[in-house]
């Protein structure tokens, strides 16, 4: 079925359960998909912008009041949104990294943190991981103390993963920002694989900014994403303009460059917000995720030779499988090679495991009821059954 | 009608003939409505996303193949999309302009163009215009030598509007361009009021860079936008990361840091990508366009006392008028005040003027058909004569 042009309409998420690493806390919502239909022309919010001309000051629709909900429920004083979390991440380097400065990453963060302090000519330092791939407090002070013989100083910006997306393992932000704060050193809280999937608190954290993604975890359209941030901090990230023409003398107004001006002016923003209400109430059934994955992390570890990568009691719902000495065997002599995998899932109606991968590979059970987890279980146990692998 | 939690279903394009500056070309088309239904999903176009995963390399939906297809349509040589056209700017002004660094802005240049180069601390000097708003080659020339007096160096980069957001002026880009070149400033060509709005050329102009808007004019959902340039600065403001974690020695392929990696992942794209065949279609019939606008107009300034602001015969049709001498001696008694004119043309099915605006004003006939322009025209002649501005 075409939609327009060789553009075929997609279906994944109405004829599959979607297993996707990175796609499972995106799906729209209902409310979601209608607020897209009803602002997908370009610049639809803004029929009633009027002064100061800002995005977060329009009250209808009502984008001022959710910038203040949504300020409220992550815990922190303000908030803007972003065209995906990764300009989150540009919009904070840009405004403390200069050329030369040392960043503190981890050895698990994802790549738009590395060209964020890269296109900054930042210098970034990885915290090392432990033998449980997590990342801990001690570690981070290690790598304070390292960075700062190397450089003579300590790093400008940290930016911290809360859940990793090679593990989906749960790293300490709250003991590592403890760290940072002795020394200074403003803390981002990367949230891309937590706000919107679990319940998250940036005072309790203590982080000066935290960042979420719309599209891979607050079931919205892409790119969206929120940056929060402190009352202290936020005068620095989303100061505005000082600009001026040189011949007509020009200003700005209240518009933020690190934001450069407004940011989600359609469908995206619309998306969020219709998507908000239930989003935050998912979170508060995390617990319901942990099971579900649980259901399926049982079966597939029931194969012999499965072994899991993620930390295991599961705290989050992405994981990493290791299948080497299970589902791999079936691939040295099945007629479909490594593809025999995600082809037996589609049969199944399961869709989202990399067509070919059968060694180490990711899936996220989030947004599954009881059912399609059970469901998928059953086709591991049968794909597993059928191949030889458990009698 | 409300479609989720206070927000209203929007009806203003369905419901009213929108004359609105800033919506005119940003309206869906149909299959871009249909591709967003689809696509509305997070990740969306990212299903069939292979080695060396970029989302310009996918093939399923078509997004490779339209990447090849907007170059070729602009005649450059690459091209990307990018959130918004300030995504654009940003992206080339952190590539050349350092701190201190001159840039060359001109008196009608957008906001974000200032903010662009206000973020990589660059300082902006504006080309003056002439008695008709226009920026010419003469006055670019007479503003790099005044900039090279001040900073002892030519400007390291020159940002042009082909169209500017005031007057809906065209100033010549393409003699402009060949000033610049003779200084070896890069140029880049905004077409947020012309990339897909009307036939533009990019060899032939001689640009740079290309920016366009695919919420303001190429029919797509916000935030979207366009990058395109040529081969040599490609590898310039494309280059790809050259970063590395320093413990896991992890590297990022072919990403590219100025575009923070992918760009724009789902329903936005698939937008775009939807509505870019009638919107190559369109271009074709600007003069059918401005025929329109010329409807408008006259019937406007037959009503004694208007002005129009804007360069006259028309070549755009985003217009700037005055009507102080005209409608706006009604809102001086009208029980309305200033509002009676957004609301008498409200009743006739028009939306789109800034509500109380009966002083300077601009709007947009892009997109309308015939009859349409001649309802509008109507419209005004019998507001007029309703408040005895014409007999």
């Amino acid at each position: 079925m075409k939609c327009a042009h060789g553009i075929e309409a997609r279906q994944v998420n109405e004829l599959f359960i979607n297993i996707d690493p990175i796609q499972a806390g995106g799906r729209l919502t209902a409310d979601a998909m209608k607020a897209v239909i009803a602002y997908g022309d370009g610049y639809s919010v803004c029929d009633n912008c009027r002064k100061p001309n800002r995005l977060d000051y329009i009250s209808k629709p009502p984008i001022a009041e959710f910038h203040r909900d949504l300020a409220a429920w992550l815990n922190m004083d303000m908030v803007r949104t972003v065209p995906g979390a990764r300009r989150g991440f540009q919009a904070v380097a840009h405004t403390y990294v200069n050329k030369g400065d040392p960043v503190l990453l981890t050895s698990l963060s994802h790549y738009t943190e590395f060209l964020a302090v890269e296109e900054c000519g930042g210098i970034p330092r990885e915290i090392a991981v432990d033998a449980g791939h997590r990342v801990t407090a001690e570690a981070a002070a290690m790598k304070i103390e390292e960075v700062t013989r190397e450089f003579g100083r300590v790093p400008v910006l940290a930016l911290i993963d809360h859940v990793d997306y090679q593990y989906g393992n749960m790293h300490d932000v709250k003991e590592i920002a403890r760290v940072t704060r002795q020394y200074d050193i403003p803390i981002l809280y990367n949230g891309a694989y937590t706000v919107g999937i679990l319940p998250v608190d940036g005072k309790d954290l203590g982080v000066d900014f935290m960042v979420g993604s719309g599209h891979k975890s607050m079931a919205a359209p892409a790119p969206s994403g929120v940056l929060a941030t402190t009352t202290e901090r936020g005068a620095e990230v989303f100061r505005t303009t000082a600009t001026e023409g040189d011949i007509t003398k020009r200003k700005f107004g209240i518009k933020e460059p690190a934001m450069m001006g407004c940011t989600l002016m359609g469908a995206t923003l619309v998306g969020l917000m219709a998507s908000f209400p239930h989003v935050k109430e998912r979170v508060k059934q995390f617990d319901r995720e942990l099971e579900n994955n649980r259901i399926v992390m049982e079966a597939l570890l029931s194969v012999e030779g499965t072994k899991v990568l993620s930390e295991y009691p599961r705290r989050h719902t992405l994981t990493r499988i290791d299948t080497i000495a299970s589902f791999d065997k079936v691939a040295e002599y099945h007629k479909k090679r490594g593809f025999y995998l995600s082809s037996a899932l589609e049969e199944r109606g399961i869709t989202g495991v990399i067509p070919g991968a059968t060694k180490i590979w990711k899936f996220n059970t989030y947004g599954m009821t009881r059912k399609q987890a059970m469901h998928v279980a059953e086709a591991f146990l049968a794909i597993a059954q059928e191949n030889g692998l458990i009698s």
